[in-house]
């Protein structure tokens, strides 16, 4: 076992506290990590305030782990002391059912063991990136490029495996037009793999205040959605369209800017159930459909992508004291695009 | 011109009127047909009392046509006086289009013209197939193969089509597992493209009393939606669900049984508007789809396939002075499974 500093939320909605965890002794299998950096995730605030059930508390959020390797189990072939690494949403799956066997572990049957507020497969909970060191069995390790930098790269291992998984899925790539709702957390960095991907790559935003950044990004266009005249000129336009925006928008007049056979990807979360229209999919055999971060072999697939294209996402490096405070502001949008806690101020 | 009877709705919701309507002088490219049988789509009740608003009165309706070619413009080449033939859901499109040039008419980027309550391009209302007579434009007549009588291929036209593209699109075959919502009009007809299409077929309806009728269409299973086990019992269990019912479902409950990367499409549309849990997607990159009927080319290969395989509606023939009766018993779900009218008694 092995003792290390974390921030806490003791209760749903609690303030963080600065506390300690045990670690768990090394397994033959395992990769001890020192943590560099932690990046925060919308949903660590969905988590911490207990928005969709279930949380286990006390909690350490924490799915975008970037550190150094700091120890090896006995059995560990892929990692050696020294190396950069990362972690993201989830630590464990069973590896027998036929999407772990596909290495579509976020989908597995028995259900993926998430990095944190959730019980790993020996029934303790598991305590996430807000903490020092962290132990990950070595098949949930992904290997960091040279080229990325820690504190850059950890924020890609949700916000970019999140964005990238669905653009491949999808055929994001030359020819194809798409478009990217909500220029935030997820949306800069989907903005950049699109555009890295080939993609015509178009940004829907609520503001008009951010078209000159998207535009850095790669964006080809950028729309204002406060505008209606948007929906009209925009009608029939995109192969794809990927929502990011976790608030629930009006489904029917995203799924009316979908070509024949467009789709439509959700990978925010509104807690409440959204409408839409079935004219709005019959009229041009158009779908609506989600996605949930990607398997270890894709997310080692994003980084190095990331690294070769230089898809960064532009964070703000914090302090591990002004977590609470950055909360406060990822919920009221003041922030671009994504914060990052320098674990060494833990 | 020609003067033909014609079964005609005055103004939404009122009783069936028995009158005449003027059928255009045949241009070069036109056909004209003696309909022997029209068949009864829902659809007919909806435009009929105009719930989708922008019904254009008087009203024929009827797009589920059969009969035989009476005589043939100057310049038809595909068609002969006395060749059985039938007319669906539209008899004109631009031919110009994306959609149009890959013979995917019914998303016709001008807007296809439709057989009943639309405007033509000459501006001319058009009427349907409660008629004894109907020109159309040889492009968009389809041959009935001899093997199928005229009488069970009329709803082929549109409930055959609706079924078939979407089984077709989505890939329903050998080694698939394909659930129908719904054993109505739809859904029987759905029921047999899908096992003659090699899938393994599941039956999901309210009522538990069609089970032996569903297995001699070729089901293999049967399962009430009733029984709330259901939902336990089949959870991810298809990789496509094609739900024919009109009325609004608990698309949460149905998106539970689809496996990763399975897909529902609609086909039956409610007129308010569908609810459902962005969780529903995102834990299994789900998809949510509509469908509209199929083109011109496809529907031919629909015919072949049918006549091939013997997927036969099973029909109730009824009288002309039938029809407002027939209305009333297909919303009270008062048909084994489609109502087909002879025209002959019109």
């Amino acid at each position: 076992m092995c003792k290390t500093h974390v921030l806490s939320v003791p209760s749903a909605k609690a303030p963080f506290e600065k506390t300690t965890i045990e670690r768990r002794e090394l397994r033959p299998d395992d990769i001890l990590i020192d943590i560099k950096f932690s990046g925060i995730c919308h949903t660590d605030i969905n988590n911490a305030y207990d928005e969709w059930g279930g949380g286990i508390f006390p909690m350490v959020p924490g799915h975008e782990i970037a550190g150094i390797v700091e120890a090896v189990g006995s059995e560990v072939t892929k990692f050696a002391i020294g190396d950069r690494v990362g972690v993201g949403c989830f630590v464990d799956s069973c590896g027998e059912c036929e999407y772990c066997l596909k290495g579509e572990e976020q989908y597995c049957t028995k259900g993926a063991v998430q990095t944190y507020s959730s019980l790993d497969y020996d029934g303790n909970p598991t305590y996430g990136g807000y903490s020092q060191k962290i132990v990950v069995k070595e098949g949930f390790v992904i290997r960091i490029p040279d080229a990325l930098e820690l504190d850059e790269a950890s924020p890609l291992l949700c916000a970019g495996i999140t964005t990238y998984s669905p653009l491949k899925h999808w055929n994001a790539g030359p020819g194809k037009k798409v478009a990217i709702v909500g220029m935030g957390g997820l949306g800069h960095v989907a903005i950049q793999f699109a555009h890295a991907m080939g993609a015509e790559v178009t940004v829907l935003s609520r503001s008009a205040n951010k078209q000159e950044e998207a535009l850095s990004f790669g964006a080809d266009h950028y729309f204002s959605t406060s505008d209606p005249g948007t929906f009209t000129e925009l009608a029939g336009r995109f192969d794809l369209i990927l929502n990011t925006v976790s608030a629930n928008l009006d489904m029917d007049a995203y799924l009316s800017l979908l070509r024949v056979d467009g789709t439509l990807v959700n990978i925010g979360a509104p807690a409440e159930q959204s409408k839409y229209s079935v004219f709005s999919l019959l009229l041009g055999r158009r779908s609506l459909a989600g996605s949930l971060v990607g398997g270890i072999q894709e997310t080692q697939e994003m980084l190095d992508f990331a690294a070769e294209h230089r898809v960064v996402p532009k964070i703000e490096v914090i302090h591990a004291d002004q977590v609470g405070d950055a909360f406060e502001r990822i919920l009221r949008s003041d922030v671009r695009y994504r914060f990052v806690i320098d674990i060494s101020t833990l």
